[in-house]
């Protein structure tokens, strides 16, 4: 019997239903959407701690405390008690940094803040420290649900970077799919283009900066490192987006002996820092100069317009 | 006995810092803070909302709720709860939509999110309930305080938008010093500009679209009704600044009096409409050009910039 029009439609509408269904059903898009809400708190947080700066500011200016973190919880405890009498919690709450902030109190220019205010602002504060425990629950999570997801990234790599990678390449094995070079400016994009369009310097990495290996490392052998990385992480993406293996032991093994290669080669001297500083100078200049083969030679002015 | 220059300057430095200190004495600041604070939390609010609509997306995608609260606090209650077994509970927190949220349900295409998956959602959901109670704290707070500091201002207008003028104005006595016009655009800093600028229509209002009495006027009336309550509130601002006597009584028949001699006054009619086109037209054009005494009645082309 030959389905009608109005049966076939009804039955592709399933299909394409259930496909969508299938498509969401791994944990992958959960991940993602754990790391991006992680960052979005982030960013919350930053734009609350602004106004509790703001705010406290008005009561104890001098105040300076190594993290926004301290600060509010500083706010919660100190708030009303701007003698800081409590020497013993103070010193156990700033450690070496008590004394200065105590001396601080006793000469502050601020006025007391009144009940009701001190009320709000510790409120305020108390956000901060909420979002702060949100922050840390979606990262136990993150850790658990990588390391299940992506066993051999996160064995080269921090969970948390194996997730903001996967968030940066929309899937699993888009990620998969990807050649080493895509990997290592994965999250460099805007780095990337304006590099292609203003030949500025050229990006050395994205996501991947946050890896202390690289951050600790001299600017000269961060490119170097970074690319060692995005080359074990591209084979490793490949094995847990398709064959499922686990082949991370050797990989962590190449990436230290490549380490240890990279640390052995000479620094750079100061001949090849000036052979880089003419190919991509610094500053205005090459960020208004399109590469060559944009503007094929025309001559510019300084502003970046063709002359006419 | 004469001061050494030491002296002088050790005085003159106390001086300078009380002189903070007094400026920073009345409650003015704080809550210039608190409403600036309730509005960063609202963007906060609104960040974490984009993520969880994002995330609860990929299990429950054909829901649609009339606000973000609602959702956040669908999330909590029947993030697990698929089948939506709880119809009582359901019809309590949704009212009519509660069939229409029922039958979504029953058709999803969504998949059932995991234990782990609903913890992290209904968490995030948590945390955006939370900060509308910050927010509905802040509220009263501000409910309070602003009674206290400006008893005329928010005699006439809301509360908080009484606050949002200080916060503009940036202090009691700057408002008190503003005349009406100035008061009517506060908050409109940039449509003015780019009114000067590009000769764009002129803002009618800025904070004080904000005012029900405005938003449900008809277009051609709004202007004068922000015009009449900008006249009242730069009365009273100078009453609440300096001579902190209480006039609003006076100053709400006024202006009870003013609206309903504004909606006796005929409606804009076809012709009038076509002169304001012709005066301001809308779009691209009009953005470019700028006003008369700025291009002198020379040449432009279409781009906005000389010709040479």
């Amino acid at each position: 019997m030959k389905e009608s029009p109005e049966e076939k439609r009804r039955r592709l509408l399933e299909l394409a239903k259930a496909s969508v269904t299938t498509a969401y059903s791994t944990g992958e898009h959960s991940v993602i959407l754990a790391i991006n809400t992680y960052n979005e708190i982030e960013h919350a947080k930053n734009l609350i701690y602004e106004k509790l700066e703001e705010w406290y500011g008005i009561f104890f200016p001098e105040l300076r405390l190594t993290s926004q973190l301290t600060y509010a919880r500083f706010v919660v405890e100190f708030g009303m008690d701007k003698k800081l009498a409590d020497k013993e919690r103070l010193s156990s709450m700033l450690g070496a940094g008590a004394e200065a902030a105590a001396e601080k109190a006793s000469k502050s220019i601020g006025r007391e803040p009144s009940e009701a205010e001190y009320l709000m602002l510790k409120q305020v504060a108390e956000s901060e420290l909420y979002l702060d425990e949100l922050q840390l629950k979606l990262d136990s999570y993150l850790a658990v649900e990588v390391k299940k997801l992506m066993p051999n990234i996160s064995y080269l790599v921090d969970y948390k970077i194996a997730a903001e990678l996967l968030a940066k390449a929309g899937s699993l094995s888009k990620l998969g799919f990807m050649p080493a070079s895509t990997i290592q400016l994965l999250g460099a994009e805007k780095a990337l283009f304006k590099h292609i369009k203003f030949h500025t310097r050229p990006p050395k990495y994205g996501v991947l900066f946050k890896l202390p290996q690289i951050t600790n490392a001299s600017h000269f052998k961060r490119g170097r490192i970074a690319r060692l990385y995005a080359t074990k992480i591209c084979i490793a993406a490949k094995a847990d987006a398709f064959t499922k293996n686990f082949i991370a032991e050797k990989l962590k093994k190449d990436l230290a002996s490549g380490l240890e290669r990279i640390a052995k080669e000479p620094e750079r001297t100061d001949a090849q820092r000036q052979a880089g500083r003419e190919q991509y100078p610094r500053g205005h200049d090459s960020r208004s100069r399109p590469p060559r083969w944009q503007h094929g030679g025309r001559d510019f002015n300084r502003a970046g317009r063709h002359r006419k």
